[in-house]
């Protein structure tokens, strides 16, 4: 049983574009951020292929946002993330990994810079607002973290840039990526960032007042019409295609940023102090016992993993650790990220997997991306 | 569309009791602390009735803990809610909702005390240890928080004492209310508490290896047999009966205690300092805007709310908000718990209630619980 009913219920929240995405046909849900967040419409491959050669849309709403506001804004986040925020400008979203002060990802989300002052974090699933909460008042920062009426609606895939650059002008076309602008659409608050979980690329739509999320649909849905725009979903294919991380699939707090390809975040010579600086310090002096590695497994099409999968050796001996599976469509093979001991990392050794039902697929590490 | 289908995923964690519950029929899901939680076995009021009658077992392995170890663990938990925990007792359980320092619910977890300097935290719907972490970095407390390795199962109704004691002795006969004992069950690690989330009494058998879900679902179901037990799960319209509160459902961070009938677990006149104390204190002194209130609503049976629907008076103004509501089996009418604007609080007033169709359903002001 790969999936089941789900029983809706006011603490697993709405989006604002559930009124739409139900008329646009959502077959299936996950919960994220203890918010409904559509993954299927007509299946997971049909989903796909428009991301790839079109353009797809996605309420993506899940991904909330943790407001920062106040003078200890960039001293509350500077002390979550081991990357340099010193030179980060208002306009400008950076991928910052969280760590808390034994290196474990607490979160991977995207901070968004607003003002000196104000600060967004576009988070995965867990709740960052409390962790926030609680070293703001700990160390007695100066600063108001609350959950914004802010929800992302994602445009990514090719066509992405013509599908905006009709809705919002041209100027779109010319956003950098991972930058962003705050825009009025016809009287709905927009703040529109070159940025998107996939490699596509496309945008983030966030919507700044919930009142608006059907409209905002049906505007994007009838500029997208002419390019072919379908709903869809973040996808696990097209993600781990291009080597995206999941948090909670692929890293939880028990990993550090180097073990999942992240070490390039953290700036452990930075001046500023962070909550995991002596701990990462340590993890890269003694280096990591496990890191993330690609690998593809042999067999009939997998239709992804709702458990993690052990890796074996050919004694039947644990060596890994398969996080993220699915059936490449562009591929035609199975591939999926693992997190490998540290010994067995080299592209082109054999293994096997263990599937929840038992059976052993053999199986090929790899390097990382599958796609670039 | 009420429900739909759930993507299974490994963010979204099986239970211990997943395999056994999926052998027992379960039907649905909900997704708890990021964690898979069943929600109905045949259906909602075929589920309830051996709660009311017999006994019931629930997976509520959902019902996740957050481990505090070590000198300050009191003086972390000290901080994180009102009530006071000066006299508490090892193997005492107490319902402790933590504040913030607005006096905003962040969860209403069961606080069980291991040892002098060993609690857990068995909470509600919200990262608790990411709040906790970032407190106890904060202050500079020397504790350990962590989330172990333990799941809740609870066995709940009026033949929860029979089972339990042809299971474990008649030892667990005497066990008082929010007290529990650590119990070695066949080898089998158990935490066993007399609590449960229902008023119909029973136990809650918190496994501390999970290696053994099955193992112990099995030997409950076996034992459970001769007394009608079945497979359930927490009961939307038992808890309404009984004016029980589900966090995120009935109160979210933008409530306090004051709001939900929780005063009185508020002990502001405590010598100890807390983070909600001044927040607390002035609302106290204030009162409060709006409260809990029951509410009956007339017509068709209603099959619950995935929404909050307002409560409006004569003249189409809101006074409140229905947060849950389902028609009752055993008082055959519709009742919901309410937060209703306290000009507005009077038993016996009548108001309307709006569906999420738009349908205005009249309705009438009640005290709470509608069954003691």
């Amino acid at each position: 049983m790969d999936n089941s009913h789900l029983t809706f219920s006011t603490r697993t929240r709405h989006s604002p574009f559930f009124e739409a995405s139900g008329a646009a046909g959502v077959k299936a849900f996950t919960v994220y951020n203890k918010m409904l967040l559509p993954t299927v419409y007509k299946s997971a491959e049909e989903d796909y292929w428009p991301i790839i050669n079109a353009v797809s849309m996605w309420d993506v709403a899940g991904e909330r946002q943790v407001e920062l506001v106040g003078p200890d804004a960039l001293a509350l986040v500077t002390l979550m993330t081991p990357r340099d925020l010193s030179t980060m400008k208002i306009g400008q979203c950076k991928y910052v990994p969280l760590c808390n002060e034994y290196g474990g990802i607490v979160n991977d989300p995207v901070l968004l810079k607003l003002a000196e002052d104000h600060y967004w974090l576009s988070i995965a699933d867990s709740d960052v607002l409390l962790w926030a909460m609680g070293l703001a008042r700990g160390f007695g920062f100066d600063v108001a973290c609350s959950e914004p009426d802010v929800s992302p609606l994602a445009i990514q895939g090719p066509l992405a840039n013509d599908v905006a650059a009709d809705l919002f002008g041209d100027w779109v076309r010319e956003l950098k990526f991972f930058w962003f602008r705050e825009f009025d659409f016809h009287g709905i608050p927009l703040v529109i960032a070159r940025s998107g979980w996939s490699k596509q690329g496309g945008f983030e739509l966030y919507l700044r007042d919930r009142a608006f999320g059907t409209e905002l649909w049906e505007r994007v849905a009838e500029a997208g019409a002419p390019y072919g725009i379908q709903p869809g979903a973040p996808s696990a294919m097209e993600r781990i295609e291009g080597g995206l991380l999941s948090y909670g699939n692929d890293m939880t707090i028990h990993n550090n940023p180097f073990e999942v390809g992240l070490g390039r975040y953290c700036a452990l010579d930075q001046e500023a102090d962070f909550l995991a600086k002596d701990a990462l310090i340590e993890i890269r002096a003694n280096g990591v016992t496990q890191s993330q590695v690609g690998i593809r497994i042999d067999g009939e099409p997998i239709a992804g993993n709702s458990r993690w999968w052990k890796v074996l050796d050919d004694d039947g001996q644990r060596i890994g650790t398969v996080t993220s599976a699915c059936h490449s469509p562009r591929l035609q093979e199975n591939i999926a990220l693992s997190i490998m001991d540290i010994a067995h990392q080299e592209p082109g050794m054999s293994a096997s997997v263990e599937l929840v039902s038992g059976e052993l697929r053999p199986a090929t590490l790899t390097a990382l991306p599958f796609i670039t």
